[in-house]
């Protein structure tokens, strides 16, 4: 599988009119069964499938450790999740977890979703967060390919200090951030002093995820929403937007 | 309502850092019911949410047109929608309807929705088209007040020529364009020679939905995922990509 696809296309450009092939991105749909039952359907770049379904199956609740998941098979158009027997979808759960987290984002509104939140003892040293923030700011054009040649994915990544750990990119904002949070549990990596970076805007689904996994510091090129601002704050959860070139909003 | 909230942040510029008041956008939650049945949590910018939730009945395919609506009232937090009775939804359907059009793009796999697809007889003067688009990706940057002071929200506009006929702005990029159809449906326009332009990328989903409602060309700024391409094809849309200066590509 692959991020692009060469398709033919027609150029106009100074008035002139040519065909040629251009790269675009691949959105796949993958069907998600959890024990037999299917859950959804996500569309999504077909890459990094694994780390995005045990992401997944953690953000939305229904485990909270990789050792939860007793296997995950993976073909073509879907995925099939079978969870060890104390951990069994019962179809009440189900239900309830389907209508409440469905969709545009309501895992929000799951008050039974244990969240860490800001995990470390604060940040001790913002003078140095934030020269590291604007190093990997002005970093992130050059780790993230894909985004370059096509300008059709996001990117989320987690650095220690300036130094990238990983990074991974979807068509969809939540589903890069989701394979990250996916590879977070199977490295079992320690988030206390680690930055979570975003290409794209914050808003409160994204505060939620990292409050779930235990991320401390937010950083995005782009703007935060007022509900993202104020569950980072609840969450202890420094956030930081518009960070590029010499400028950063620490919200 | 507003799409604004100011509040506190501290800037950092240049290494100096200063406590300021800024926009941001705001973000807020909706409840929808329809029939006494709660169907979906979105967080969405509070504006246009009659528009939003007309739009929203239809791609969702719950509805096929503004009269199968009996009334929708909507406070702070929620919408309460109640559809004629001979539109009522049966609890088998809105589990079907759930299930498979639930959460990040499945609409798609509703195939019992109806869709127009095309309903122009094709492009006839294609020099015509390219060139109002390019005056449109001109002009889109002056016509988004709310863009312009925040970077954080997305923008769906339907032209008739070079003509705005009206916009719709919203935090996601799907919500912008339920709005806009929505309004299309409200005033029954006509489609046939009319622009949809879009400030985001153009997913499988997008397309759907303007097969849906009947718009026959789409552009943006941004780029196209090949399964938005593929869609295109099939339901006779002309699609447009990086319409921007003096260039485009004609997917």
């Amino acid at each position: 599988m692959s991020f692009f696809k060469d398709i033919e296309i027609l150029k106009l450009k100074n008035g002139e009119m040519n065909l040629e092939l251009d790269r675009v991105v691949i959105e796949k749909s993958l069907r998600i069964f959890i024990d037999d039952i299917e859950y959804i359907v996500i569309l999504m770049s077909p890459e990094n499938v694994h780390e995005f379904l045990v992401g997944f199956l953690f953000v939305e609740g229904i485990v909270d450790k990789v050792s939860d998941i007793k296997s995950i098979k993976i073909d073509e158009e879907s995925a099939y999740i079978e969870l060890k027997k104390e951990n069994k979808i019962n179809k009440n759960f189900f239900a309830r977890v389907l209508g409440s987290s469905c969709g545009k984002g309501s895992m929000i509104y799951n008050e039974e979703l244990e969240l860490k939140g800001n995990i470390s003892d604060g940040i001790n040293n913002m003078k140095k967060l934030e020269e590291n923030i604007l190093y990997i700011s002005s970093k992130l054009n050059s780790i993230s390919d894909i985004f370059k040649e096509t300008g059709g994915v996001h990117l989320s990544s987690l650095w220690s200090e300036s130094e990238l750990i990983f990074k991974y990119e979807d068509i969809g904002r939540h589903n890069s951030l989701d394979k990250m949070i996916g590879r977070i549990l199977i490295d079992n990596v320690d988030l206390k002093d680690k930055i979570f970076f975003s290409s794209g805007r914050i808003s409160s689904e994204i505060v939620i995820k990292c409050a779930r996994i235990g991320i401390n510091v937010i950083a995005s090129r782009s703007a935060a929403t007022n509900l993202a601002i104020e569950l980072s704050k609840k969450h202890g959860i420094t956030l930081i937007g518009f960070a590029r070139g010499n400028r950063m909003t620490i919200y």
